[in-house]
Order: structure tokens, then C-alpha cells, then sequence
């Protein structure tokens, strides 16, 4: 049986479980694909541990260089992480000649649009299912299960960290802080989170969808991106009240203007219905909700990080590889979706431009007319309200006023704003959040 | 551009969905793949109607032989359904060297076996990812995105009939016969329902996913099978206050046994705790959901039927095959999701060898001892008792009487129930119910 030799970049939880994977399900893997992948060699800084595997048989190396190079590798399984030297090491496996898949968001956001054609130029293939949503196979979904439909939009819960810290505020009504450090002393959240609770993790990994799906190349930076950090748990309990939930989710859907086609992406805390799908994906799990204009609304929901899951979906992209191995590389579906020169450069929609409905907390001094100057502002600018409450009563210091408005843009919106916080009766600090209906 | 030449057998209510598709979606189809999809010919027995769509420029026949036998044909969409004529249309198009995909449960669950064997002797391809749960590309998340899995277990809602009845009964409070009307009316259940509520589309459905998920011909008619139409809006109510919904779930689990490997296969109303993502899948909704070793759970969610997401879904095959045309057909997963050769037959599961919690409904006589004597039998079948619950006392009547079990076998319980009909407290028409729990 024909063999495809494997090298491992980096033995961390993924690479451990990868490594696994390639030992303990070969023979399963063998029956599905009809060749046998063989784990050579896998390079780590520190090999003086126990790794909880029997790796005799392997070349273990702290000098990732040797696997990028080395003569009996095939495919090099890149899970350093990060920019560099992730990006150098790809970079000089597809060189050699050989195939790369990796589970790096950043790396893929970054610089996929220059890997891409590197890949192309060697004759490579270069895979990233893992990257976005370990558990759920969501790339290979958008590009091929939906491949004959204009995608209307994209909706994903994609950082389990955000999402584990959301829900575990709402079941203990605890504040973000707190659950933070939990999260933190259970291993779910790094010392230094703001890549996670920000939002930059997500957007990446919703750069990487949003490129796919629109066939362009959509640069993350430009990516409208606010984190969680600012949730409270009152906020999570008032907007329980009005029947909703608050989950950081990433948005991407295609927007037709007079100045042409443009591509919308935000990343940010939302209300969602409490009975909408997305609303029941709790803990550290992730979620794509991909609606079509044929296939209508998919929902896929699975674990989106952890050795087991994501060595998973690394694996998924080896037997794809493996199967056109060789000979088949052009009957592979394009990486990106789109036939490379059938991509083009869509802009990203100004936020301002964002339409939206919107969830305010205000502070206002407890008197008469401050909610009527209010509202009349609002009218100012066309917003109408859903709903509007002031539940505490306090002469003696600022009390909470929450408002649900209907759709407007969010320009419209924070001129208003500028201009409520300049009321003398209203304190500068106002939460905006923003709110999504679904179809399911 | 190359031209791949698309024939369509049946413009029902799909085929004319493809066909819009390959009309309307022809330039963004061909963004992605680099390839041209044409449809050249349709053949319907009805032609003197309004299509309401242009086919000018495609031939229209009323002789589905024409189509599969033409020169100017690649692929074949057969879209009549049934047994017969799609069993001869598709055998007759491959042996004319021609690519068929096809929505046909019922036809690759019966025949799939004799089917695959004779598109590979003549170098084409037979695939069918819409007759599984049309929206989710639920057969290719299988194959290729958890093709590095041992599956643990498969639970689908897969007939979008019965989960409208389930869910509309449930909504309204109203009973099976009265919203199966309401369904009938709507056309979301045929003049005769029996396929769709009685389980059997199911089963063709779970016999499909089974066969790919274990590399073994599953028979559909050794699934166990139980429909819907016994369900009373009082036992939607009743399981609802103990925390349950009611949905017809196919179930497929591997059995390691003292004498071999085999596989559970179930298909049967079925008690979800509400809190499970699957309870949350309401009205026509279908969902997928698949546990594996390593990738933990997956649920996917999306219309199961209809038009437009059924020809999604045979729009995303006829873009694979298109693919891999001409030159790699080699290259593509198998279609079945193992070697051809490294497939086996595994038995199925005997039903009184499955293990399950169950929902028993009772109507006794309302008098002291008959309880007592109830438990006593459970007892000495060493069913353990969940909960109970009697909640009208009538002395002119039998009432019901409602009881949840801890896990035994099907064989156990079934036992149990025999000794408990033949009280005379008891009466025979004994209403038993299967409970799962699930991980999410």
C-alpha cells in the first residue's frame, strides 16, 4: 500500500493529538483512503518530556528546519502557531516540495494570500480546516457543500474562550472578572487573553470564511472588531429579560451600493433570540450558521479548539491531500473557493455604513425629562425604540436605562450618541450592543 | 472554458430547482470550479405546463431513455424517485459512460450495493448527498470531514414531515390526526403519509449514513422502524413537565459483542432532554448529529427538503464530479467513504439485545395494589424507575399512569411488559416510548 510520510511542526496539545491520530487510527484511515499515512518525523523545542505516546519510530528534532527539508517528507503538519517562524517554515516546506496543512488562523489571515500562490508555484497543496472551528468541518462545508450558492450571510460563534466566559456568566450571574480568572485557572483562557476576549481571534477566523465565500481577499485588520470585556452581568440578566442572549459572534454578509460590491464584517457582542439555534450553543463550544440563496439556513455546531477535535480536522486535510497523492492536485477544490484568478478585492464596508438594531445602556441622573431628552434626540436622527427600561429609582446617584431601537445605520446611531452624552443628566460611559434576528 | 453537458430526468419540484440553479448560479459555478455546467436536456411526462422559468435552448422530452442514452450528455440528475424506472434510467446511464447524481433514498438504500459496483466498472461516478438531509452536506461531513474517526454514534432527524407534526402538535397542544391533516393541507405531508410517519424515509436515510459511517452494507429493512402516529398530545405534554421533547430520531451506534461486530440501528420516537441542541430543531428543520473519537460532537442543522435546498445540495455533487472531469475520477473520496474492498457486512443489532431508558404510558384500573403490583414485575426484571407519575383518579375508568426507567434491554423490558398486560388491572395497549441522553 502506497505510504504518505508525514512531519509534525510543533508536539503542543494539537501536535500531540495529531501525532495520535496518525498512530492510533492509521489502520482506519488506511480502509477509508486506501493509502497508509506514516508519522516520520516531528520537531519540537523541548523533547525531554513525557509525551504520553509512544514515538519510537519517529525522528524526533528540536530543529524544524530538518523536518521542512528532510528527503522522507511528504506532508508537514505546520502547529507552531503564530507569525513567525510559521511563516518561514511553510514557506520552505512548499519550497521542497511538500504538501502544508496547518491549524493557524493568524498565519492564514496574514499571510494566506501569499502563501497561497507559493503553494500553487510548488505544486502543493496548502489546507487549513482547523484553523477556523476545529470540530466543525466548516471550510470544506462553504467551499464544496454549498459551493452553487451566493452566500447571504455568515454567522459564527468561533472563539470557544469568548463563548465558555458568556455562558458561564450567565449561569452564575457573575461578573466578567471573575469568570475570566476561572477560565484562566481552568486552562480555557490564556495570562495574557486579549487575543481571545477582544475579538482578534474571531476575526481572523471570520477573515478566512468571509474570503472563501465572497472570492476575495478580505484583509482582517479591516475587520470592525470589539470584545466581551465590557459585558457585565447585568447586562446578560436585563437582556435575558427582553428574550435575548449575548454571544461575541462574527458577522460577514455582501453588501450591494451605488459604489459598488462591498463586504460587511464585524465582530462583536450581539443579542441573539433566546430561541434562535446559535442562542443554544453554550460552554466552550463554536458555531457556523451559513445561509444560502438556495440552501437556505445551515447551522453546524461542534467543538471549535482541543487537542482531539482540531487534530481531527488536521487530519481530515491530510486524507484530502493524500487521496489526489499523487498526480490528482488540480482535481482538488480550490483552497479559497474560488478559481485563483476569479478572486477579486472587495472593500470592506464602512461601519458607519452598518446597519443594525441596537441595545443602549445609558447612566442617567434619576429626573424628570432626562428620558424625554433623550428619546427626543433619538427621534432626531429617525431611531425608534423597541423597548425602553428604567428599573432602579435613585435621587442620589445615576441609575441604568436600557433601550432596544429598531434598524438604523450606525453612523446614524452614534451621532445621536455624541449627542445624548452631551447632556449634562447623562454620563459619557454608554454601552452599545448590537442585535441580530434570525431565520432559525 | 470546458463545458460539463447536465441532463435532468423529473422537473418536479427539485428538478426544476436544478434547473434554475444551473441557469441562474451558471457564472458563480464556474468562478469556483473553472468549469462550465450546461444543461442540455430534461426529460418530464409532462410538458404542456408552465415551468416558470426559461428552457429555451434546453431539449425537452417526454422519454427519460432519450436523455440517458444522448451523445451530448456528461451527467445525469435523476430526480424521479422510487424504484423503478430510476433503478433502469441509472443503470442505463452508466453503462452509456455517463456521471449520475441523484436525490433517490430510497433507490441507493435498496440498491446502492448493486448500483456503486457498476458506476466504477464503468468509470463514472454515482453520488447522492441530497438524499440525505438535503441543506446539511451531511454524507460529505461523513466521508471526508470526519473520515479520521471511529463514529460513535449517528442521531439524525432526518424526515422534515414528522418533525413539522411533532412540532406543530407540541405548539397547538393538538393531536396526531388533526395536524397530520393541517400538514396535508399544506403540502408538507403526502395523501398517503405512511413513508414519511411511519418511519421508513428514516430508515432509508439511517441506512445510508450507517453504511458510510461503519464500511458496511446496512440493509434498511433490518432497521428497526416505529413511526409517529401513535403519539397523543398528552404525552407531548407529559414528557415535557419531566424535562423531554419527542422527536423521530434514526439512530446507529457500533456493537463490539461476544459474537462480533455489529451494528445498532434504530428508528423511533425518541424522548431528548430540552435542553439538548437536537430538541432545540423545530418545524420542517432536519439535523445531523455525529459523535467520533476524537472529534467529539457535531450538529448540523438545515432544511432537509424543498426545492431549493434539496438542489443545493445535488448542485454541490454535480460541481465534484465536475471537478474531477475528465481524467480524475480516481481522485475523488469514495463514495461510500471506504475502499470498495475494505468494506464489510456487519450484522445489525438485534432490537432485544439495544440498551435504552424508556417512557412507559400505562392505562390501569384506579385502585390500590395495581401500582405495587406494576413495580413489583419491573423489579423482578430489575428495571429501576426514574420517575412516575398518576395524575387523574377516576374509579369508573382506567387512568394513565406515566413511568421513566433507567437503562435496560429492549429484550428486558419487553419481557416485563407481557407480565404487565396480563394483570387485569392493566390494560393491553401499552404506549412505550426510547429516551436518550446526549453530551450536548
Amino acid at each position: 500500500m502506497m505510504e504518505i510520510r508525514v512531519g509534525i511542526l510543533g508536539l503542543g496539545t494539537v501536535g500531540l493529538g495529531v501525532a495520535r491520530m496518525l498512530i492510533e487510527q492509521q489502520s482506519l484511515m488506511a480502509k477509508r483512503l486506501g493509502k497508509k499515512l506514516v508519522l516520520v518525523a516531528a520537531a519540537d523545542r523541548n523533547l525531554e518530556r513525557d509525551f504520553g505516546l509512544d514515538l519510537s519510530g519517529v525522528r524526533l528534532t528540536d530543529d524544524a528546519h530538518d523536518v521542512v527539508t528532510a528527503d522522507d517528507v511528504d506532508l508537514v503538519v505546520e502547529l507552531i502557531g503564530g507569525y513567525e517562524p510559521a511563516r518561514s517554515l511553510v514557506t520552505t516546506a512548499m519550497q521542497h516540495g511538500k504538501h502544508v496543512v496547518t491549524a493557524n488562523k493568524a498565519l492564514i489571515a496574514k499571510h494566506g494570500e501569499e502563501l497561497l500562490p507559493l503553494a500553487a508555484a510548488n505544486h502543493v497543496a496548502l489546507a487549513f480546516e482547523a484553523a477556523v472551528a476545529g470540530g466543525i468541518p466548516c471550510l470544506k462545508s462553504l467551499r464544496e457543500g454549498v459551493a452553487a450558492n451566493n452566500i447571504e450571510s455568515i454567522y459564527g460563534i468561533l472563539n470557544g474562550t469568548c463563548n465558555f466566559i458568556l455562558s458561564k456568566m450567565e449561569d452564575e450571574g457573575a461578573d466578567y472578572a471573575d469568570v475570566l480568572k476561572e477560565a484562566q485557572a481552568l486552562g480555557y483562557a490564556e495570562a495574557d487573553p486579549t487575543f481571545d476576549v477582544e475579538g482578534i481571534d474571531t476575526a481572523h477566523k471570520l477573515s478566512i470564511l468571509a474570503s472563501m465565500a465572497y472570492g476575495s481577499h478580505i484583509k482582517f485588520d479591516e475587520v470592525f472588531t470589539e470584545g466581551i470585556s465590557k459585558i457585565s452581568a447585568a447586562d446578560i440578566e436585563a437582556v435575558a429579560e427582553l428574550g435575548y442572549r449575548i454571544k461575541l459572534l462574527g458577522i460577514a454578509k455582501p453588501h450591494r451600493g451605488k459604489d459598488g460590491d462591498k463586504v460587511e464584517m464585524r465582530v462583536h457582542p450581539t443579542l441573539v433570540p433566546l430561541s434562535s439555534q446559535i442562542a443554544q450553543v453554550a460552554d466552550s463550544y463554536n458555531a457556523v450558521m451559513i445561509s444560502g440563496d438556495f440552501v437556505e439556513h445551515t447551522v453546524s455546531i461542534g467543538r471549535g479548539a482541543g487537542e482531539r477535535p482540531t487534530a481531527s480536522a488536521v487530519m481530515a486535510d491530510i486524507m484530502d491531500i493524500a487521496r489526489v497523492t499523487p498526480g490528482g492536485l488540480q482535481f482538488m477544490a480550490p483552497a479559497m473557493g474560488y478559481m485563483p484568478d476569479e478572486r477579486q478585492d472587495l472593500a470592506t464596508l464602512d461601519m458607519s455604513d452598518v446597519q443594525s438594531e441596537y441595545y443602549l445602556r445609558l447612566q442617567v441622573q434619576d429626573e424628570s425629562g432626562v428620558i424625554a431628552a433623550v428619546t427626543s434626540i433619538l427621534a432626531d436622527h429617525r431611531i425608534s425604540l423597541e423597548a425602553m427600561q428604567q428599573k432602579e429609582r435613585n435621587t442620589e446617584q445615576t441609575v441604568p436605562v436600557i433601550m432596544l431601537t429598531y434598524r438604523t445605520t450606525e453612523g446614524n446611531l452614534q451621532a445621536a450618541i455624541s449627542r445624548i452624552v452631551a447632556l449634562s443628566a447623562v454620563e459619557d460611559d454608554v454601552l452599545i450592543l448590537r442585535k441580530e434576528s434570525f431565520a432559525t
